[in-house]
């Protein structure tokens, strides 16, 4: 059994509506430093299998087709191996 | 000037409805091997300082107050300098 990380995050080019309305927010409450708030998402889950290269094809087709949006977010991932419980 | 990452995760007890959606949308693409799928979040934002007792305590209360729930959620960071623009 192995442990995925997926990190997905919008292109640099994208705008990101959420990071601009939580840093507004970080404005009001007097953060004048904080600037580029960009939120995207982290993910972690597990797969159950011991061959390495199914664990991967999963985790990659799972970030295209369910976690992220090809369109417009770019993804990264990591997995390790874990004891089955 | 210094990037900050934060990582908000739900805390383990607390149930994770969007995890769950997005895993049976995997059960129904058939990925059974895919299971415990939890969603938090990934920021990213500078801050414009140089001192590093600043830029750590403002890292946090923007954590505390406006990236994280503390009630449900955690967070974790990690900061490094970069030069300015």
């Amino acid at each position: 059994m192995y442990k995925a990380t997926v990190i997905v995050k919008r292109r640099p080019t994208i705008l990101d509506p959420e990071g601009k309305a939580v840093e507004q927010g970080a404005k009001l409450l007097g953060f004048n430093n904080i600037s580029d708030t960009r939120i995207g998402k982290y993910i972690e889950f597990y797969v159950n299998s011991d061959n390495i290269d199914t664990v991967e094809k999963e985790i990659k087709e799972y970030a295209e087709k369910l976690l992220s949006n090809p369109i417009m977010e770019d993804y990264e991932y990591t997995f390790e191996k874990v004891e089955n419980d």
